[in-house]
């Protein structure tokens, strides 16, 4: 036995540290595509913040890169293993240790699934709004790290702006405690904010307190068709310019559309080149279904079908939960961008996107958080071919430099990882880049914590 | 002339440089009491972010310490001169670059006056939410510095849920872009967010791109007296608790009605304990004060008063505005404590004031944001009276170590500046502590920028 295992199995449980190489295979990747791993040393599997502290003052005394992961549902390599590391899975860490209706707060492990959140406190009448397409396994530990969004941020903003405070286990082990249980604070540098989406390179989260709201009146949903996505990205600027804030606002592209009748039957439009879905969970859904169905009309929309009630949204709603299953059947594998532009921009994203993908000669679908811009074109290609696989790589870049070309960012909520760290500086400068560096050395000057990741 | 001086003189136009002792002077403080300030050696009037880097290359240079200003309304002293310091006013840098309705976003320089870009964006359509009591004065750069919160706050957050990216001057010249103009994004640290509250002493802000909002119908206000401050604490509890989201909800104790009435004869209700005020700017505000009225009496209100149109509203507003000049009066000179706490501990804080002004025999009133339990503990006092001051002084520091105890901040959006700097390891523990150290030389290994603030 290893020195690290030996040393790691001093203070934790039997069962707590596994080292079979076929069980830590399984905890080399995320699901990324294009993003390599390496093989690590050992998994361990915490249940307590001191059996955090453990692993890692262990791996700072012997130099050896520890990876947090939470339940490996990241889309950027963030979490996959280096050769030799501890993954540090936090997904035993799955308590619920409050939740508080009068300060509208929630205090969490790491390891506790976003729905399981979200159900607990729906209990109390209150909402955790983030909710990440993989919302059933994904973690809150995971959600901080990457600093993820979903499609409730046109209305209720990114996981970021509902972490209140953390705990944090930093590389030589000491715990370190951030922000506040109140509503407002400004005491010091907001350090809670900069874990983040840090992607678990400045330090290990084992606590957090999250704000919640008041849970919303459910959602009525629209449906829109567009002979263009001109059209449809008019239809976004006039609704967003008018004054509205829809729940939802998500655009499926044609390709996409394709996609989904062809794994469900569901018979949507497939001659339309655009569908957008808004919602309204306001007290008087329906009145602002019409304000905003008016708008996708005088920006040409085809067809324009609110929902009626629960169930026909619900409808609407499945379509869209299905579009990356759907477009990951067409060849297998995808690879999901992420780039967000400014919503006055979506219109000549989407239609640089389907120069990119002819180019290429590549199907690629777009599904998009319209009401905030933030694009997911999903580039579907087999895997088993090298020459396509090369191509969907080169389109994925090319779909990137399009998003700075429009002043957007590479990322609007997967984070950067592997799969973006080429592109980071290109999007930030080297100033910035610089003062990246300088924060990871006042965090972990040894370069134990998620070596080789984001920068 | 000195060398500095004729440095700074060399890259800037007439008019930039002032050194007259008596012109300086005028420069040296905020609006906080007790917080010493040195005599600058020159105040700096830029109006180009290339004039500000100069100036910052300079200083950099010949190791002078800046300290940035806007409006000099701060509360906590950040913003007061050192000993041969250059003072740089951002406030010629006051034009609104672009206002975006599609995008949301504005496009400000940092001297922008907070009510002059309140009035733009309404013009549009839209709303920039934070608002400081000084709004009619403060500038935006100050509120970034500051991390400003406002009445606002409990319905739409405070001044770092609005600053999606900044332009930065950096200790050495170096100009820094953080963030992006888009809704999302999480590429990299979360700079922006780092440099809000930092009280200029990571960088010199000197652009910011803000997100706004469309502009919520008017208010309507509700005014419910109450026979003690626990009831009132627990309406406070019972409207949250209840799922609302008032646009204000507000509270003034009785010395602050009673210091109102004697300013402005009002007629408040001076024998009830506390006033409170709750705001909505719903699409029917009458049918949300009915309820929150409700929730008003059944925690024991012996008046409940709603508004009936936007007139009586203003009514009322007004008596919560000259609020922190009506306690200014008391005495001449006020201290205004800052302290947040979780809503639940509202009561149990305001008594715990009272016991507070009791023993140090002085008139503190009470006003607070109820609806997210910043409270600003006002201490009236005579600074001609040094043992008074000295009173006034202790009575400051038990209020912070109550919030404290009470599980609160220091300061919920006026920061740390001077005033708090001694508390701020008291909040935050020594392992906090040494990381902001990390990341200020990470930032400004020379300490250049506002040398002695925050820690």
């Amino acid at each position: 036995m290893s020195t690290l295992v030996s040393r790691l199995r001093e203070s934790l449980p039997d069962g707590a540290v596994l080292v079979d190489d076929d069980v830590t295979a399984s905890y080399a990747h995320d699901m990324a595509s294009f993003c390599p791993a390496g093989s690590p040393a050992a998994v361990v599997l915490p249940r307590t913040t001191e059996e955090v502290r453990h692993v890692l003052r262990v791996a700072h005394d012997l130099r050896v890169p520890v990876v947090p992961q939470g339940a490996r549902t990241g889309l950027s390599g963030a979490a996959n293993a280096t050769d030799g590391c501890v993954v540090l899975s936090l997904t035993r860490m799955n308590r619920i240790l409050e939740i508080d209706p009068v300060n509208r707060i929630a205090v969490v492990e790491p390891g506790v699934v976003n729905a399981d959140l979200s159900k607990a406190v729906a209990a109390h009448g209150l909402c955790y709004p983030p909710d990440p397409s993989s919302w059933e396994q994904c973690t809150i530990g995971g959600n901080i790290g990457t600093g993820s969004g979903g499609l409730c941020c046109v209305k209720y903003g990114v996981t970021a702006e509902y972490v209140l405070g953390l705990e944090v286990v930093l590389a030589d082990g000491r715990l370190l405690r951030t922000g506040r249980r109140t509503a407002k604070g400004v005491a010091g540098y907001d350090l809670t904010r900069l874990f983040v989406g840090s992607e678990g390179s400045l330090g290990v989260v084992v606590g957090a307190t999250l704000a919640l709201r008041p849970a919303p009146p459910p959602q009525l949903v629209l449906a829109a068709e567009f002979d263009s996505t001109a059209a449809a990205g008019e239809a976004v600027c006039r609704i967003m310019a008018g004054g509205h804030t829809p729940s939802m606002l998500e655009l499926m592209d044609r390709t996409t559309l394709r996609a989904v009748n062809a794994m469900t039957r569901m018979g949507l439009p497939e001659s339309t080149e655009a569908l957008l879905l808004a919602a309204f969970d306001t007290p008087d859904p329906a009145a602002d279904l019409a304000r905003v169905g008016l708008l996708c009309e005088e920006a040409g929309a085809s067809s324009v079908v609110p929902a009626e009630d629960a169930a026909e949204s619900e409808m609407l709603l499945a379509a869209r939960r299905t579009a990356l299953p759907a477009l990951e059947a067409v060849k297998g594998v995808t690879m999901i961008d992420d780039v967000c532009v400014g919503r006055s921009e979506l219109g000549a994203f989407i239609t640089g996107v389907e120069r990119i993908a002819a180019e290429h000669d590549l199907t690629i679908g777009v599904v998009a958080h319209a009401g905030d811009g933030n694009t997911h074109p999903t580039v579907c290609f087999d895997a088993r071919d090298p020459e396509e696989s090369a191509r969907a790589r080169a389109s994925f870049d090319a779909i990137m430099a399009l998003g700075l070309e429009l002043g957007g960012t590479i990322t609007g909520e997967h984070g950067v990882g592997v799969l973006k760290k080429e592109w980071l500086e290109r999007e930030l400068g080297p100033v910035a880049m610089e003062l990246h560096r300088g924060i990871k050395a006042a965090f972990d000057p040894l370069n134990i914590l998620n070596p080789g990741k984001v920068f």
